[in-house]
């Protein structure tokens, strides 16, 4: 039995998966990402747990490979780059710390490539060869497919469709710049809206009885589902800067389909509906109803563990 | 020897080129595309000019393929779709057309992505993977190659930056939108910022010597080049318009160099050193640095023709 280990380095926590290549998981396991001040103690404790995991397998078994999604995870390299939400500063050579635990092949992406390539091989996207994905969470990420092949581009950071602008002088985005998409169409983009539009407008809504600071995407989602008008806005507003980022990029590669993922794609329908309606106004004429938008095949739990080991099986396939 | 043949049908002058592999123009006619109503008789005299030029060529050859760079070329389906500026309507089977005449493997794409490969094959961009061309004429179109191959997206229409809209609400654009980049970025589109900034402006100009309707391009990049500030400023705001949109494509193909080419592209460093100013400013910081911008290695001359020609020898090479 063929088996890969996904591993999915985040800023709090950092869940692997053994999986086959049918996308099972046989095993799985988490370490704190903030407990480790050293990136090589980090790859120690990791590995141990992954070995105690794999111990646990009772049909013999060959590791393929090893894929790992981290932020700023650089494909050519096999680091990871100055990671703003990571405890280890600079360059991390993760081939480097996990080739000491294991010998066998390491792959290294982001996070949003890691999404794109696990949509490729255990999603909606299997056998499309142009199609792209935009994750919705905390911040929005993108994975670009093209020619049968995800975009990494000359460095391997291609694919940053949250921070392409979208505004001109429109809000103060982390990265340093002003009206990346990020900014509007990220759960925290949509909660800015929110808080925009609450403050704006005098109307009812069922937002005021929950502290500003405590209103989450899910308040927003589930008022809106109750008919509640400002959140159906706040919903329409984020939809439209969304859909327009979105079809701009399709005049660039031209997909048959846009995956969503994370936070934002489980507003569902209350966001897709508007969504693609303005996405359709906006493409050029040329690409009008040939471009599909849908919500991920993947669970948000599994996802990230699943796209990290979707890599190796890419990789192996090629 | 093997030769290829290049075709660039254009809205006006249809020319053709017989290309060696290393680029060498052996024999070369036009035809002018508006005095045929039908486009079979099109491929009928072409094709017969182009066995005229074949026999004046004394070595031993071998026609290894036909390359064609059309307006709207379709390089999945062979066809010409639509096009706008073409005296032909609906879905033209260029293929069809002209393997009457031609027992070859003949390819087909648009223009800018013939300009694109033609960049790869015979220009700057040999040996590059991840890179861009953007073509400023009268319109503004643009070629990506991600991965060492040109991304034709699933219908083959990828590459439309001339029409990602990057002004919200901006001016008219021929495709029925507004705000298109080609509306600022084309020649035509550097004309409507002349005419509106001497509207708006005072101040003493050489442009103002010329009537409104018979300003072109070169006067503006000549009244610049001798200091004049209000030209200095026309192609400042272009140069900053562009930049805007570059930046963005940047973020999501990554590429290692940006090919400009067409009209505009003679303003030279009067545009260029702008546009490399604001392009920096643009950038995300993973990019920074790393992207160059610079004038194509083709003549404007044979271009086209050779980028047509490139098609052939880009697929026999893959």
């Amino acid at each position: 039995m063929d088996l890969s280990i996904g591993i999915d380095i985040g800023g709090t926590n950092s869940p692997f998966g053994i999986v086959t290549r049918e996308g099972e998981v046989l095993g799985k396991g988490s370490v704190k990402t903030r407990d480790f001040k050293e990136p090589e103690k980090f790859a120690d404790v990791l590995s141990s747990q992954i070995k105690d995991a794999l111990a646990e397998i009772e049909e013999p078994y060959t590791i393929i490979g090893i894929g790992i999604g981290a932020p700023n995870g650089n494909h050519h390299q096999g680091t990871i780059e100055f990671a703003p939400n990571l405890p280890w500063k600079g360059v991390i050579n993760l081939i480097a710390l996990f080739q000491n635990h294991f010998d066998v092949a390491i792959h290294v992406t982001n996070d949003a490539n890691a999404a794109t390539i696990g949509e490729y091989v255990f999603g909606k996207a299997k056998n499309l060869d142009n199609f792209m994905v935009v994750t919705l969470g905390t911040g929005v990420g993108s994975g670009f497919f093209s020619n049968g092949k995800l975009i990494y581009g000359h460095d391997s950071f291609a694919g940053e469709l949250g921070h392409t602008i979208i505004v001109h002088d429109g809000r103060d985005c982390a990265c340093g710049r002003k009206g990346c998409l990020e900014t509007y169409a990220s759960v925290t983009g949509l909660l800015r809206t929110a808080q925009i539009m609450l403050a704006k407008s005098s109307s009812k809504s069922m937002l005021r009885d929950i502290p500003t600071d405590q209103l989450t995407g899910k308040d927003i989602g589930d008022s809106a589902s109750k008919g509640d008008a400002l959140a159906v806005n706040i919903l329409d507003y984020t939809a439209k800067r969304l859909a327009f980022s979105l079809a701009n990029a399709v005049a660039i590669t031209s997909p048959e389909a846009i995956f969503l993922f994370g936070g934002m794609a489980r507003a569902g329908d209350l966001l897709l509906g508007p969504l693609k309606r303005y996405f359709e106004d906006y493409l050029l004429y040329l690409y009008k109803g040939k471009v599909r938008i849908e919500i991920s095949a993947l669970t948000e739990q599994n996802a990230a563990v699943l796209g990290a080991s979707a890599l190796v099986w890419n990789e192996t396939a090629n």
